[in-house]
């Protein structure tokens, strides 16, 4: 069968004939339909992030899928249901505490390999196996935009603690702002909007006409170019935010979001940096985050919870939505143009099949 | 009556014969015990934090009192009752949504007065009055020590702040470490003990012998000095923090708190900096504050619930702790003494009367 595999020295990923895998009892076979391709799998390519599952001289790609269940193998799933796998694994004969109280998602590293980016092969091949209890079933209406679930199960997750960290009090947010117009600053638009959220912003740093503040403006947000007003400004010139994503992973964004939140605001950090100095309006922005009681979430990774609330945010979402991110659909043999960028594509798939 | 007071080109608080106040419609008439004093004194007699009364032109100092009611006038407090009285009240004519929801130390700035700092006069005086849903009944037991518990107060609401914001998964902290080895930081190192957290570390600069030092240890917590070890060597030397309390109001320690965490973990920012710029390893702490799942939550004030559970922490404290926190007991007239500072003294009171 197919997989579009990475190998050490090689400048792109490319696609390699390899055996089709055996489930092992408790895993189900899985015919793949779609792969989606992010920032991560470039990181992965580029050789920042991750690494190859221990012996193996290549890595299959791809942590974003929709599948069929093609052999239950005698697990409860049923064959012909679609299927999102989650992303994280135990390690082989390490600690397995994080995953029976099902949130892999907290483990810390060294707990857990991640398929398709560090330590395990990924999804990007025409069948995979995984344990039944990491494949969580999607209804079959979401065959063609189902490998959305994973990056906004990520968006879920980071919600989650963001809410969690304002349960102490009486908390009813109104006013959101995403940093960042990429295909998961998009998702997360979506998601406010789905989540009865009214005052929605996105911030960006591109000019008009573009597709994103198009999908921006569509979904009842306001787009706000960085070029233009500072994070301290923002508040003046729009409002101050109850809730921030930080879903660029530009350093500075991580802390200056204390300027953009109002009283008892959190901000929700998404967004993985490389290394990089940064000068800051240190005494202020620690004076500023104590004296209105906000709060910063760092948030990775989701586990099978955050996958169920993505499902219905899916399904909640208009339907022009998925359609107006999923710009560009390759065939696995275009791999070398579905690794591509640039400012009109939004998010890439690789179709290895359809239902 | 005496009150300690700061006034407008004084450079010190002094003692001044004011008229005894009399209790409007709701409020007891509380005859005061013992007032402590903080940092936030200082920063008020210094002019950089709070101001005056409207119209008025000086201001009574205090906000971390112990009284007894001397007159009910009316409310459900018997006479006799130890109380201690909660800082912040409405602005006059202002909004009182907070207050209603018994959340003021969620108010956001310009919905409140804070009595000893900012807009209301405070509690060092011989006869203060309160509406009575101000007054925490405290157990007589504490009549010498009790107005230890509105810093105290301050501390459980950090915790309740940061426990929150790791609600949402399985969290069970085991190690914390409270920087700053003042009176704030030496009743969290007693509070994280009291709430039975085994392994506790304070962070200091200063060289032994040293009495806080001495209560540290006393209380089986570990004393770690700062000019030794660099916060992002401690994980190393030590452990890595499941909680952090800072308390110095240091900001490069708000942000290098990320490095003293362990996975999952939550620094909670209690201290008040003035502004400074900082340069930071930011993409570094960035990168670890998602990939870990780790938080931040900034804390101010404190509400009647943290009273509450501070009065049940300090009663929980070993007998010996506010003794030796205590280390000066001031007469009213002996008020310039009082607000000396020096590394002999941990806590400074002043005494107006005894039960």
């Amino acid at each position: 069968m197919r997989a579009i595999v990475v190998t050490p020295g090689s400048e792109a990923p490319h696609v390699r004939e390899i055996d089709r895998p055996d489930p092992d009892p408790g895993e189900a076979l899985v015919r793949i339909l779609r792969v989606g391709i992010d920032g991560t799998d470039h990181e992965v390519i580029a050789g920042g992030h991750g690494g190859y599952p221990e012996g193996a001289s290549r890595l299959v790609l791809g942590h974003e899928a929709i599948g069929v269940v093609k052999d239950p193998n005698g697990s409860d799933l049923d064959a012909g249901q679609l299927v999102v796998p989650t992303v994280r694994r135990p390690v082989e004969g390490g600690p397995t505490d994080y995953f029976e109280r099902g949130e892999p998602d907290m483990a810390p590293e060294g707990h857990y390999v991640e398929r398709g980016i560090a330590g395990a092969h990924g999804f990007m091949a025409e069948y995979v196996t995984s344990p039944a209890e990491f494949l969580v079933p999607v209804p079959t209406a979401l065959a063609e935009t189902g490998f959305l679930i994973e990056p906004i199960s990520n968006v879920e997750k980071a919600l989650t603690l963001a809410r969690a960290s304002r349960s102490a009090f009486e908390w009813d947010p109104e006013s959101a702002m995403v940093l960042g117009n990429g295909p998961l600053g998009l998702l997360a638009v979506g998601l406010l909007r789905a989540a009865g959220f009214d005052r929605v912003y996105c911030l960006g740093r591109r000019d008009r006409p573009d597709p994103t503040i198009d999908i921006v403006e569509r979904l009842g947000a306001t787009y706000v170019d960085s070029r233009e007003d500072t994070l301290r400004e923002i508040p003046d010139v729009h409002e101050p935010m109850d809730l921030v994503f930080e879903a660029t992973g530009h350093a500075p964004h991580a802390f200056e979001t204390i300027d953009l939140l109002a009283p008892n605001g959190v901000g929700a950090l998404l967004g993985i940096p490389g290394d990089r100095s940064i000068t800051l309006d240190g005494g202020r922005l620690h004076r500023e985050f104590v004296l209105s009681n906000k709060a910063l979430v760092g948030s990775v990774n989701s586990s099978v919870p955050h996958f169920r609330a993505a499902i219905d945010t899916l399904e909640a979402f208009p339907e022009w939505l998925a359609e107006d991110v999923i710009t560009d659909v390759f065939a696995p043999d275009e791999v070398e143009s579905a690794f591509e960028t640039g400012d009109d594509r939004i998010k890439s798939v690789i179709e290895f099949d359809t239902l």
